[in-house]
């Protein structure tokens, strides 16, 4: 399969993926139809518009290439409509199970967002910057999230919690290894993959990344 | 009368309007003079630099054309010093008070800002992009005022309550659908007051866009 | 002393100074491996991107000259070991403790990434736009700290106490009023010591910038 034909399938993937993950914390936020079709907007949109500043890319792909925007705002609105129908409110238990199916779609999202973003920092040029090639990959998967996260006033969840960009580094890592002697299509499928798995097991395992418990906390109290 | 000059109008009570916005809620919060004056200075251009980033215009207008950065830095000043001779203490009964009449001055900021923003991008070339400048004007009208709240640590209120966005996005269609048609200074006018129309009716009518109650939310279990 | 070498020692400063101080706000807010990694990162580089975005220079000197970036990841890796060696639970008195020396050193980056922004923008052609050149010392001194507390969730430091935007700010004056008459090299080293020397002494004089006290703030009540 060309390879043209593999990026437009994760973008797809991986636009649809966010734009819902997005939509969904608008919601659990009590946003009104704007702020959550905002909230799914820039949750697909942001890590690439990101990654568009970073490399000079201006007016950003979201814009110029709009499919991908106009995607995410109606599937933000239709998440958005399928919540309001239920009677306008709304038990956060249901919430909880629909997100835990949200885990495996958005694991999709990060896989494909990242591998996209490698490969248009690739594509212009960059192929042997590997550090600003990663960069764009984890920027493109996780930027978005961390939007989305400050947006709703909570602390990027891929901060605190899980394996999440790390495993948007391993398919990273998986991808740069191949570019050149596999080629770009075999690099793109490899890497998606591995951050798929990586994602995957490492979520199913309930696996964390370390962290130092820091008791009684003053709050206000930092000296700097 | 010529366009240049609506513009330059335009933007005088655009920046006047957000500087005080920004400047108040940095008092609210309790920030002292030098955030209370960022506050207002990046309500009042945050907007438009997130336009030129996006435009690709480096150093942004800010910069380059920093009359309004000056204006507003001063309007925060004066908005800071005139709570402060009130004996440094503050009822906030006075502030809500305050913020009332501010909505109407508020309301012309953000027609003035939605119509500059557009303008700019139809300016340097974009007259046929419509998602571009709609979201150039959206994003000069009230992305100083989404900054303005992530500094203070609160969420967006456009994301949540009136009708703010959908005021500013009504205008701007109107200004896109007349722009061709009746020439720049009558689509800038029509804009100008169809944003200000739908903000005011909608605050004295007390509306607000639709959104999903959610009952028992247990903070931190976000599943993703 | 030729000035490249100068500004070598002060980025080398600057960038171990702010690394520490966001990775240890990373371990107090609890945040795992990577968001500590994340926080100490991007406060020793945000606010030089931020100034390159600014300036138009992508991809941003934080990709180009990785040495930085490299530095800041390697350095907050090891704040998190130290404080995650201690058997992963630690005492905030200690915190407290540690943070108190931390002010000193973070004085110096704060010196060392103002003048170092400065130089940027004096030594691509911007050096009799004061305004500019002002900003871009600014932003490079308090940006990434500005960015830091964001993502941990926390209304800005640099917003609410201290003498510490206005340090930044007055060591900027003296290099630009001595950047034609004395030379750069000079310019630099009397800026950065008057950056040093005003928030030292502020700091250990407890000094404050006026603040207004609102009582009875009613959150989520604001009329706009």
């Amino acid at each position: 399969m060309h390879y043209e034909s593999i990026q437009f399938i994760l973008e797809f993937i991986g636009t649809i993926a966010f734009a819902i993950s997005g939509a969904l914390l608008g919601v659990r936020r009590s946003m009104d139809i704007f702020g959550t079709m905002v909230l799914g907007l820039v949750t697909a949109v942001g890590g690439g518009m990101i990654r568009d500043l970073t490399l000079g890319i201006t007016p950003p792909a979201a814009f110029t290439d709009s499919i991908w925007t106009l995607i995410a705002v109606v599937v933000s609105l239709l998440v958005f409509l399928s919540f309001y129908r239920r009677g306008n409110h709304l038990n956060s238990r249901f919430l909880i199970t629909f997100e835990k199916y949200l885990v495996f779609f958005d694991a999709l999202g990060l896989a494909a967002f990242t591998i996209v973003g490698m490969n248009t920092a690739a594509g212009i040029g960059y192929v042997n910057q590997h550090f600003l090639i990663l960069f764009c990959g984890m920027a493109t998967g996780i930027g978005g999230g961390i939007i989305r996260d400050l947006l709703a006033g909570i602390v990027p969840f891929v901060f605190i919690r899980q394996i999440y960009a790390v495993a948007s580094f391993a398919g990273g890592v998986l991808y740069l290894l191949t570019y050149q002697s596999l080629g770009p299509s075999v690099a793109m499928i490899l890497g998606f993959s591995g951050v798929l798995v990586v994602r995957l097991i490492s979520y199913l395992k309930n696996w964390n990344l370390p962290r130092v418990i820091v008791e009684d906390i003053e709050e206000g109290r930092r000296g700097q």
